[in-house]
């Protein structure tokens, strides 16, 4: 007896298309490079069966980057991802929705000139966009941001089961490479006047912060973030326990009133949370 | 006017633990390699604000697969996940939901002897289970696994808009690294065996189709591990399109006939389908 | 007082040229996939000073990679490195010396098809190729390749100074992604033929060796391989120690009599050493 | 007849040893993270036929790096490379030379906090240091330092061969992740102070230049390096041409006037000069 099946989700599109816009129309060059992936859903299930007729091809959808590149203006990644979004929907009767995840490399000019540029991190800006009948979504974010506190930080009060052996201490590094993402109120905002205030939100509850935990320290920052811009009504962060352990130096005769540590990656803690406004 | 805010969704765990299992019982030594992630949702939003009674550390979850790994047996990556999972939801009454994803790396016996072993290939067995009040769901999969077609493979009869200038083909490349996922019937099955009969179906389809686009070869390979066992229920494939460009010879008077490629890995298409039994 | 300087060495190419050939001349299907370096060294050192008149420009260099793999016939990639670089030095009066360094990855035919394939491993094959008015130096090797002894692997009987803390072990996991490149004699050897002496020869020496040490095994390694081949005079191995720590259990009351291992991938040895036939 | 053979070259030691010092002497923290390789030469034959009594262990190795940086004082990776350099060549007869390899991962303050920190950019500060009989060398350096001009680059004047596509263009995008390393004139100098006068000389040589080539502007940063400080007597740089494609929008109707590009990984120029005072 054959098995009968049914195709239940289908999406598909093109990632890693790969782009640098510069805009050399002021006297001062401005750079804006780029990671598009595309995704649509919609009216594909035939192409499953060997009917293409209605496939819009991933190298189409690639070239559609470039071309509105070209003609289009767009301030950032969140408005080049509603442009390519908005284009798929409307142009595609088939295309129920569309979803544009961007990645954006940052640069920051080098000395004077007005045509160099160094990397500015190894951070990246993120933005993501749906554009479907139910409206258009819009995603902020950064990933791979490494931050550090060397104090006011600590992990004490747990429960110990016959597995504890971590010890209790009021006194530890606390460092990740904080993913963050907020949603914008809406599609319509400013997304760099957003960002300009909830990246320094961010960075200042984590400096600031009395650290108990790391689920602790997120909140705050969390919280700040969403104090920080009435466009913002819901964030989710990532926060890794990028662990750097104390190396023990009493084999040795040595003490270590943590100066001397071992930075790891493999394992790390993954403390994720997400917070909305009431 | 202070914000209000409310956590609506919080998990944390350990990435990356890291474990081998050397089983010496028998004349041939057997090894056993994986990541493993653990991650728990329930009763833990005091934690973020600073309370950390009911937080198991994560050192106690990295812990806790090293100590289960030597005292409790396991066959495979799906029963260790559920060991674990169990484990957690049984001991610690404030956790709701227990995910446990693990990644194995294959070895297999170099020559005849009973204690020597090579790397098996760039793909990655994986499971993923979840424990919580609803039962037990478990997942099995592979990923990174690079296939290719040289024959049977084109791509045509696709929509043609202002931005499409793909030509169509009707012999072309098809590569992908394959990310599949099935999820069992229960978890109680036998997983190796399920495992067994999946794989090969999966690789007898994409071998066997004549294939006109990767959806449809998605497809065919989902059809054919669901029929491959009654333990399997769903399926979800991730294919990217590898691209394999053919290579303009022209400007050097050379004809190429499907001789000469461009391998590249950005961009890629993305493929993705998931498939059910009715 | 300006600084006089002089530029004492340079040299420039192109990297990571991708190119898959494929071969439909008989029923099966024949891939070969490689990365290419080329590197020229010659004239050039007017280009400094921004005379481009000799750089053959290293798009050109990449356009020779694509056009010789469609004209020339070739066996393995020592012999297209052999085409690449004579042909550089041929061409290019200016041109002194060419290196070509080319890295292929493994493809094993998938079933019975003629036309279906399979990634065959994260090792990868290495050739690398010097042409100079001093004649042709062939070296082949393979990198990244994973094998691991868990029987039949020690080390003790080293020095203890005051930092030393590693208690002696006669039973150990010994592991390593070995990296090996052999010179040929000639460049007119049969290169295929020599590497399916030499492989088999590397791997049965490591399985069969009782090791003290990795250096003790490497060594073991190389001779077994100078032994293989009368077209081999010599051999450079590096055999990083990949450690797979034995897991500390005495906290929750179990033994771990070698079952449970944390592999880990920082820190590594690095052992290294080249053997030549007297 | 048996081969006879002989170990003409060999060398071990301990890769990715990660170090996090904390100085919390000062009101604001400072941090210094690397990664050490430890590397020693000498009288360690005897290991390759299983006498270990003179392998100082690389587990011993990584001991040391830990432990002298908690009882020794350094300024920075040169330093500290000196320092375990000097301590294995010195307290171990059998070690002929030790080399030491270095690689810091660069923090900037985060806000007025003492004691928070972020990650300051994707290069990295390198430093090697040799010592053994002959005395001591010691290398500075920075790897993957991204930089970019968006003017005053060209590349023309170049030969043309068959296989010569390229056009020659008076305006293009020049990056780089560079890769540089100048040797300091003795063991004795202030490294800071050195590597506080040469980056600076590196990029305002790159802003300032009108590249003809990457050749030509390699030269210019060499250089400019070697004016900027008496205490470096040679200069090695490594420009890899990360080129960023004109996208070809004639297909849409479209003209691109250097605005719309496709940044590459693959392949790459690789560009290496060598420059020392005469």
């Amino acid at each position: 007896m054959p098995t009968t099946t049914e195709l239940t989700h289908h999406t598909y599109g093109k990632t890693a298309v790969r782009l640098l816009r510069l805009d050399r129309s002021r006297a001062a060059h401005e750079i804006f490079e780029v990671w598009v992936e595309t995704r649509l859903e919609g009216d594909f299930a035939e192409a499953y069966d060997g009917d293409n007729s209605r496939v819009l091809a991933t190298d189409t959808q690639r070239n559609t980057v470039y071309a509105l590149a070209r003609t289009r203006p767009f301030a950032n990644a969140e408005e080049l991802g509603l442009l390519l979004a908005r284009h798929f929907v409307e142009t595609q009767p088939q295309v129920e929705r569309a979803t544009i995840s961007i990645t954006e490399r940052p640069w920051a000019r080098l000395g004077e000139a007005p045509d160099a540029f160094v990397g500015a991190g190894e951070q990246r800006r993120t933005a993501r966009v749906v554009v479907d009948s139910g409206g258009e979504l819009v995603w902020s974010g950064v990933r791979d941001l490494l931050i550090m506190k060397t104090g006011r930080s600590g992990f004490s009060g747990f429960p110990r089961d016959p597995f504890t052996t971590l010890p209790e201490v009021d006194d530890r590094i606390l460092a990740t490479r904080l993913d963050v993402e907020w949603q914008l109120a809406s599609s319509t905002v400013d997304f760099g006047h957003v960002r300009a205030a909830v990246e320094p939100a961010l960075l200042a509850a984590f400096v600031d912060h009395n650290s108990l935990s790391v689920q602790h320290t997120l909140k705050a920052m969390g919280e700040a973030a969403l104090a920080a811009s009435p466009e913002l009504d819901e964030i989710h962060l990532v926060m890794p326990n990028k662990h750097y352990l104390l190396a023990n130096l009493t084999p040795f005769g040595l003490d270590n009133p943590n100066v001397v540590f071992i930075p790891t990656d493999e394992p790390a803690g993954r403390i994720e949370g997400r917070l909305k406004k009431l």
